[in-house]
């Protein structure tokens, strides 16, 4: 027979099972944290129809999506979370409880072209939380300690939340004369980062803030920008709002739990989407700025004016899982100390009767213990082979003399240690060491 | 603006927050058992090229296949997670560590006719151990304690796990004189619950088993098949080998905490599949016969023929999570005991300094308290609604006097009781409280 060539999509994360287990760990970490605070999780299909997907139709997302056809059907692949929630709020929105507070962890689609660190499927973790209405700046405020704790929970330490307020950069471009091409404004100041600041202020000359644009790149590099920004309170009602909401964010930080080492307020932090509205937030890893933003997010006041008349203002952040993982993997952050073996313990039977090992395995099993029971027609050696590839833990040998005695002899692979006893008496301590293992996060400490 | 009506796509599950919690709870205790047998985690793409996922073509699946062009790629989304596994384990054969023991827990999509309880996107929750060259029969007998503890875990009680063996009934069909047609036999015999014992005779009469029909059907529907079977011992080589198997898989099946009770040889069980080979098996609620088997599987020879010469024997079992989860809530099974608030505490400040309030509810997560903070600017009554509707077990209450007094004050939403005393000494009880709420399981017991 002819065989078909065994490939994976050019695009597509697809893992070996160690690299599975570490990606698993971080997604379950990042849910457990959205979990601690409150978010409830939310599943949309993956494909939906496409009126109702590119309802705000145009731009690149359009040209990169996943579009085809289905008997009369006009369908697409979700190529973000954010789409199909307001199309869940909308639809649900008489059954939902506001504020609406949600997770998501799932594959979104965009036919990007490939290079690579790029996908074409990947995962995003997001959270929103909904008003119904109205949305009070606390919410906010409660976000930085969202993100601090669920990258903590992963095991970094050295990373800083960028927080801006969008009010704030309108404002101020109304004060220093820009006129209707605030958006473009915006856009070019997004820049900022990567064109420098001469090539910046070159852009921005040509646009409606003109001779101001020297003026605007002081205030946004400044080094104490609540102090800058206070010299220009009482001369816009928008930027009076953004600064108070600004304040109200970063008053509050400290008692969520985010240490000022974690945080930093950065004008320059724009978020190129004209659907933000307030507070923008980006991540960095301080010791890899070249990754770019890990989690970013901000405040809008309207979700779903494509699917309903009601105002639904909220507050979100993404974490763009697939391509962290590929970075973290690519310099070296992944924390091989990690446990990867499918189990804690194998069971490897000495005698021609597997009862007595069968009956173990179902007794660790019933303990919570991860076991496999190694019953293959193989040497002796590999099957400890067997073990040592995998990385299981505890290898129990059940001979002959250990059924006699009604005892097994674990051996620890890791310390080469080896204990004859019962299995009752020898339990403790390898479930002891199996919870120590279980807090070692899956980012290596940098 | 004219709007775009928010509808999601029939035949799509899309859940409220309640009922996507129970499901989540259902997936999760799923995957918990999956991983005590030692089984490693796989994610595979949702798209493949359509060469690889269609390498098996023909029949009722092709048609309805979610196939279709992007630029100059032909795509197909994945219609089961065998085919994907068969290209991972033929793809990365001499990476893997044999035997390969994985689980995936996913959405595959299968354009069907549209009616109620089919699903169009559904999840399927998958096991499969695959062997290198050969696969000893233990893993056959594990099996079933696998789907044992799985649906125990789940809160089900009353459900019998029905075993066959393929071989064995390849080996009755020789003996009985069946020629070339025994795989219509076998199909034949698959729709015996279907279309009764009467019907199936006479299609049988038709085929090459001929006058020996009866005496097969009475060989079938046996009270004590193993016993019935050992008359026929010595007769023919697979049947041999078979008979052989199945006393090895139900020998067994004691030590692995099987109780008799819920599991049953049945001749009849003959499960279409061309595919299996030794071992079949199929579950069913013994209260809901009418919802079919909710968890099948079996032996099989060869994994990945399509895509490698080498020899991959296997033996796995599939839960059709979606369906199952729509017929439990359509017969009521659904523990609507089960906690399904997307938090276990929520704090309302009762003063307009919301600091120390902040404070708790950082101290609360601290300690892995799923909470939330109510900050919204509402009326008294309207916050302990919101409680209320997400039915959160706790409400926290926060004003001058406790915060004067370094205390809280602490509601049971269930039994209405309020207390009122420091944070550190309501946490044990709260915590407590919450831990038995996990323990009722997401199936009621029937």
């Amino acid at each position: 027979m002819s065989k078909v060539k065994p490939q994976t999509l050019s695009g597509f994360m697809e893992l070996l099972p160690e690299k599975q287990i570490l990606f698993q760990s971080i997604s379950d970490k990042i849910r457990n944290s959205f979990e601690i605070y409150g978010f409830t999780p939310l599943d949309t299909p993956i494909i939906e129809s496409s009126e109702v997907l590119l309802a705000k139709a145009g731009g690149e997302t359009e040209k990169q999506i996943y579009r085809f056809t289905k008997g009369e059907h006009d369908l697409s692949l979700r190529f973000d979370l954010t789409v199909p929630l307001a199309k869940y709020v909308a639809k649900n929105y008489g059954q939902l409880t506001f504020p609406f507070r949600r997770y998501q962890i799932g594959k979104v689609y965009r036919g990007e072209r490939a290079q690579r660190g790029r996908f074409r499927e990947f995962y995003q973790c997001d959270i929103d939380i909904i008003g119904d209405g109205a949305l009070g700046i606390m919410n906010e405020a409660e976000i930085p300690s969202v993100i601090y704790r669920t990258f903590k929970s992963l095991g970094l330490s050295d990373f800083v939340i960028r927080l801006n307020n969008r009010k704030v950069l309108n404002g101020l471009f109304a004060i220093l004369g820009v006129t209707d091409d605030s958006a473009e404004v915006m856009r070019t100041i997004d820049k900022l980062d990567k064109i420098g600041r001469g090539e910046t202020q070159k852009l921005l000359a040509e646009l409606s803030i003109g001779a101001n644009a020297e003026k605007l790149l002081d205030i946004l590099a400044s080094d104490v920008p609540l102090v800058e920004l206070e010299a220009f309170s009482g001369k816009n009602e928008t930027f009076d709002l953004g600064l108070d909401e600004l304040k109200a964010v970063t008053q509050h930080l400290a008692a969520f739990g985010v240490p000022d080492t974690h945080y930093a307020i950065d004008l320059t932090i724009a978020r190129g989407l004209d659907y933000y509205t307030g507070t923008v937030y980006e991540t960095f890893i301080t010791a890899y700025p070249e990754i770019g933003s890990v989690c970013s997010g901000g405040r809008y006041d309207n979700l779903a004016e494509y699917y309903t008349d009601k105002k639904l203002p909220g507050v979100g952040i993404s974490i763009g899982l697939t391509r962290l993982f590929f970075v973290l993997d690519d310099v070296g952050l992944l924390n091989t100390d990690v446990t990867t073996a499918p189990c804690d313990v194998l069971i490897i039977p000495m005698t021609d009767d597997f009862a007595p090992a069968v009956a173990l395995a179902t007794a660790f099993r019933t303990e919570g213990i991860r076991t496999q029971l190694y019953t293959e027609d193989k040497k002796f050696k590999a099957k400890m082979s067997y073990a040592d590839k995998l990385g299981v833990p505890f290898v129990a040998l059940l001979g002959e003399d250990e059924i006699a005695q009604g005892k097994i002899t674990v051996k620890d692979m890791r310390t080469s240690e080896q204990v004859t006893a019962s299995a009752a008496m020898l339990l403790a301590g390898i479930r002891e060491k199996i919870a120590a293992a279980q807090d070692i996060p899956p980012i290596r400490e940098i």
